[in-house]
């Protein structure tokens, strides 16, 4: 049985192309004593993937060239050598961009098919919906009555991050980059403003009116020029959850702007960098959480599924187009 | 009996000067009913009341032109017409650049001139001393073993926070503007390394150099090129206190540097801004402790001491060129 594998042919410089990937075909591996053998089904691609592929200690370690890509997945049990897990179980965590893969199966967790599709698992019942839960809860503490700045909120974590902020009774302004997903934003996801970056001349005068009590929270997912417009509206003890920083992910120049220490300084700002895992003791309660969130239609989550195991590479890059409403997930 | 009484005369553009502040002779005050007549002591002249002298809103109104400056003094009681001060007590508080002033006494505190000298009430056992206190054990949060930076050390804040790190266990590194700050860093406040910014091309490299192990804690009194040096050696889930950005505070042109975001989401930063009276409520505990820290030389204190009322315009411009070592205080 043959095998497609995507590794790391080259490190991308600035944006990266498909030419950075590379599709081999092997033979299907076999589960051994103990493990299990899973046929990929849901592949997640994730804007961090791209601090990976540079060869630079961050969180996590760099891809190595040559070798496979590995993100969040949703994959079944096709076969099964370990007492864990039974044929036809579906599993998720991260694992590698190949078509078959054994595991032991010690990260994965078992997910249920009827709860919420298992693409969900990716996305607002999984990493994403975490991401934003505990960015939000944890670092925005948000409060009745507050103001939540969300940027790159059309994305799969800010989408999210709305709707849980108004879940805790805040007022929800999104920034998104087109009309479409300000339409989204405001209809189907329930913000009470959006504002496109792309088509506003003056972002920090349009966050302030948009937001008439200043800004509590700012969920930030893109640094740059929006973060810094969103800074000029700060209140005096808000919080700003550092989620991502997407616009200087690709940027080969340094990333420079308006230093911040004068208005963290005046404006007693909490600024706190998080990422996912930093809260992974309290995983199995957001996941719950989540899960009933999305039964009963409090969180709302969008979708761009792509199908092909061949379009993983292609749809990693659109990422960066912002060609995605919501998460970015390929079927396979 | 004349008074005399320094007011803002302009607001300073840049760096203030002479002319921004002009000596009016009045005649002194009498005490009424229920209040006590001050005559000054000791005058505390302070970075952040730069930012007062702008017509901006900030955490405090701006002073008003024509109306005098206010700062922590030590004043002593002179006539009291008050149940809650007899002549001869000492007090401090925040009050006017006046030689005599009346005071109701409501926001005064009474000072014990046997515990230690009266001009440490407005540092190292005053506002000076809890800012660094509160600002590294709040926000630093240090741990036994923990790498602390402090820029603007040989400051008044910046040498106490740096000695407070030295009793809770860390190792201490001050960043300072001369040769003689930073052998006084190292010989007198007990630092275990110190650069002197000013000399030293690479302050990147020269950080990292004095920290083999990162950076854990970082006091910041300064902003700047100073502190992007500091921010590329920090640590994963490092905390960096705000207390000041003098660097930026004569600055009318725009205040740039590397955008802070992706160090901040990459290493988890915890970036906050404070200022003292965010933690009044704990000052007297604070205020208690630095007492008996200073009692005991667990710290110590460096004062650059003007005399004469006349003096205390330029004691202020003097701290935008580094003139002092420690706190600045004009004695009347």
């Amino acid at each position: 049985m043959t095998n497609q594998v995507i590794v790391l042919n080259k490190r991308p410089s600035g944006k990266p192309t498909t030419n950075d990937f590379k599709t081999l075909t092997e033979q299907a591996p076999d589960a051994r004593q103990g493990e299990i053998l899973l046929r990929t089904k849901f592949v997640s691609v994730d804007p961090y993937l791209r601090g990976r592929m540079n060869d630079k200690k961050s969180y996590v370690p760099p891809f190595e060239l040559g070798k496979p890509i590995s993100s969040g997945i949703v994959a079944e049990v096709v076969e099964s050598k370990s007492e864990a897990f039974a044929k036809g179980d579906f599993v998720t965590g991260s694992l590698e961009w190949k078509e078959f893969q054994t595991s032991d199966g010690k990260d994965l967790v078992k997910v249920d098919p009827q709860a919420v599709p298992l693409s969900a698992y990716l996305g607002a019942a999984g990493m994403t919906g975490r991401t934003a839960y505990f960015g939000l809860l944890k670092i925005g503490r948000p409060v009745k009555g507050d103001t939540l700045v969300v940027s790159g909120a059309a994305g799969a974590v800010g989408s999210i991050a709305g709707q849980i902020g108004k879940i805790m009774g805040c007022r929800v302004i999104g920034i998104a980059g087109s009309d479409e997903k300000v339409n989204a934003l405001k209809n189907k996801f329930g913000f009470d403003e959006a504002i496109n970056y792309k088509t506003t001349k003056d972002m920090a005068a349009a966050i302030a009116a948009a937001c008439p009590d200043g800004v509590d929270i700012y969920f930030d997912n893109v640094g740059g020029e929006v973060s810094d417009a969103v800074f000029q509206n700060l209140n005096i003890n808000s919080r700003v959850a550092v989620c991502g920083s997407i616009s200087g992910y690709n940027t080969e120049e340094e990333n420079k702007g308006p230093r911040l220490q004068p208005i963290i300084n005046t404006k007693r700002v909490l600024m706190q960098g998080f990422i996912v895992s930093d809260f992974d003791d309290e995983a199995e309660e957001a996941n719950k959480q989540l899960v009933t969130w999305i039964k009963h239609q409090e969180i709302k989550y969008a979708e761009t599924i792509v199908e092909g195991f061949d379009k993983i590479p292609q749809a990693f890059i659109d990422l960066f187009e912002g060609r995605n409403e919501g998460k970015m997930i390929v079927k396979v």
